[in-house]
């Protein structure tokens, strides 16, 4: 059976691409902003101490790096997961939409100071500030989802009630998380850098209840 | 019911739609650039007085980024509302399009000086250029209005007047709002930025005429 | 009247689009990133002989970024037109876009040249490497468009033949005019830049042939 | 004839349509970085030397812009391609995917590693870092292409087998091909970036079976 697109679904869909076009842009450019700060070695010390030396001793700059590249990819992911719920737009929406985009802007910012500090002695108060930067996204995020699914205001007709509320119970605890994350670096730098990777990972895996829904999905079609 | 796409929509859709897009495209990048200015605290100085008090010390950088962050977000909400209504798009257009972009891409420039100045005995001037620079925005976003609107010019058949005419009365303040401004950053650096981001909130809450319009066009859908 | 979308449309559509939405991404960056040149004036310098001062005696930063910014645009706007007419994508094309993408990509760096050497002894290198840069560009545009326009090769049904034609003649002269610009930046600096920006203005604006093709299209529809 | 789209197929377009574009803008990005590492020289030493001189002095730095200039060219190339296969997406494709974009937004880390060391003593170990790098693509693009591929999981019906055997072959050489750069960097380092260069055009122009396969789609159509 074919349907053609009925003149409410193309405009709905373009709402929401724009802001989704945009959110994927300034995504894409921040978690490409944070390879600006793998810097190469000094040609003196290298000559010195050799290039591959030179360039292992900066580890905790790579490492730095790849949480935060998880991180954001891990955001995309969700905002991602998000939209495919959220079909409509408004203003608010765009504020709140802006808010998260504000902290995962940021994020480079937060990821400089672990890779400045991670090896000297402030690395716990550096682990701190980035995982409190994590907390404040997770509410960003809480925010966006909770305006736009309350009494399913954003959603179409389409939007599955089950897949909303088992993406609200998993959001719920992320910003606890992060608190977690910010007491365990406070107790140990490297181990709460690993916490904040492991929560990436976390929300990159929907939960079970979603992921019943998706497989439900896919059976339909 | 359903329709179908009319050759002539979907050839403006298409016109429209990568000019969205490059603007889109430009817009995330300046907003994503400005993250760069955030600087992390020489070791040598935060070991000193520790890490926390160096980065507290940065406020007028955080300032300024906040500042300009909503500025430039609020300047693609409306950019945004513009092209719901603007479906058509010729050479001048896409002239009057760049100087915009022109006007926004430049945006981090007015921060840095306001970031580094905010805290210096010149602070005012840095406030004045860079409400100066907010007013230039705000007459090319007249400009770029003005030619799409005068006689429906670049509208569709859809697009509505009244919601035309409305947001022709709140733009033609800006560049005077932003005139006020200047000459309150003149009086008190910090009070004119506050102000810039008072007139951000204002653009980006669409006017009672326009949410009027906005209202009834949902209730037709 | 109305039609529906032949799969075949749809996939051309698909192909050129990604082409354009990835030479988008790249042409907005490039027009972007030249922001990062405008630079604030040391803090020293500023409390000796006032921010005013200082920030004016830049002009020519200031006049390579707006000659860059004006031509960048331009170049875009020639990429939209262009595509107008080239509605299929094979490996060269892609290959050949990347050249041009290339030229586009580098703009920032002679940019940069003439901001720093315009107001010293070798102006005039500074001046003819950057048109030289421009030349290069001009003979991309000339491979990419005489390979989508040799017959036909990349066109559609619906492609204007005289518009293409139209679009040939005023290219052809593109690299030549820019080995004038050199000239005269030899023998005066700033009269080669403002020669470029003339060329830019020349490029913006469709010519005659090419107007009236456009006016006959929208008659049409 | 003529067909309208079913909403079995606009879903999968607008799921990979996503991710394409999340991709493109991050590709966009890190090949438009690449032109931050081209540096004015300094005034002093070329009022000295002249502009030029000092110009050319940086040839090794225009040498791995361009390598990987064409480098990341030829990588948005082959996802494209591969995109032209893969039409839908689930959870694992979008890590797999953020993988891939690692590797790709890493590339100006290693080019700036051969430009500043490879008129250097140690400009072997600078190549072999950089065809590494490579290799560590060639692998993170095996495994996208393997998991999608394999019993054609996220294949859709139009999907051409025979393309995708054909892929599967040319990509499996990859990771080695890279092995054999490193190998001939170790021994002469100008010639490993040239293997480099040369492994691009290898990988952008599609192997027979491929452009079999193309050309008889565009009988087809």
């Amino acid at each position: 059976m074919t349907t053609t697109i009925s003149p409410t679904e193309t405009m709905e869909e373009k709402e929401t691409g724009r802001l989704e076009a945009f959110s994927d842009g300034v995504i894409a450019i921040a978690i490409t902003l944070l390879v600006l700060d793998l810097k190469v070695p000094l040609r003196e010390a290298a000559d010195q101490n050799g290039l591959v030396a030179e360039l292992l001793k900066q580890w905790s700059t790579y490492f730095a790096f790849l949480a935060s590249f998880l991180t954001i990819l891990v955001m995309w992911i969700n905002h991602h997961r998000l939209f495919t719920a959220i079909r409509r737009v408004d203003n608010n929406l765009m504020l709140l939409n802006g808010l998260l985009l504000l902290g995962i802007t940021v994020v480079p910012f937060p990821t400089k100071i672990v890779a400045e500090y991670l090896q000297d002695g402030q690395a716990n108060i550096a682990v701190i500030v980035y995982a409190l930067w994590g907390m404040l996204i997770a509410v960003f995020f809480n925010l966006l989802w909770r305006y736009a699914a309350s009494n399913n205001r954003l959603f179409s007709k389409q939007t599955d009630i089950e897949l909303a509320k088992a993406i609200s119970r998993q959001y719920m605890d992320g910003p606890l998380l992060y608190v977690g994350a910010m007491i365990i670096g406070y107790l140990n730098a490297i181990l709460g850098i690993l916490v904040i990777v492991a929560l990436a990972v976390f929300f990159a895996i929907p939960s079970k209840n979603i992921r019943k829904f998706m497989q439900a999905e896919e059976n339909t079609l």
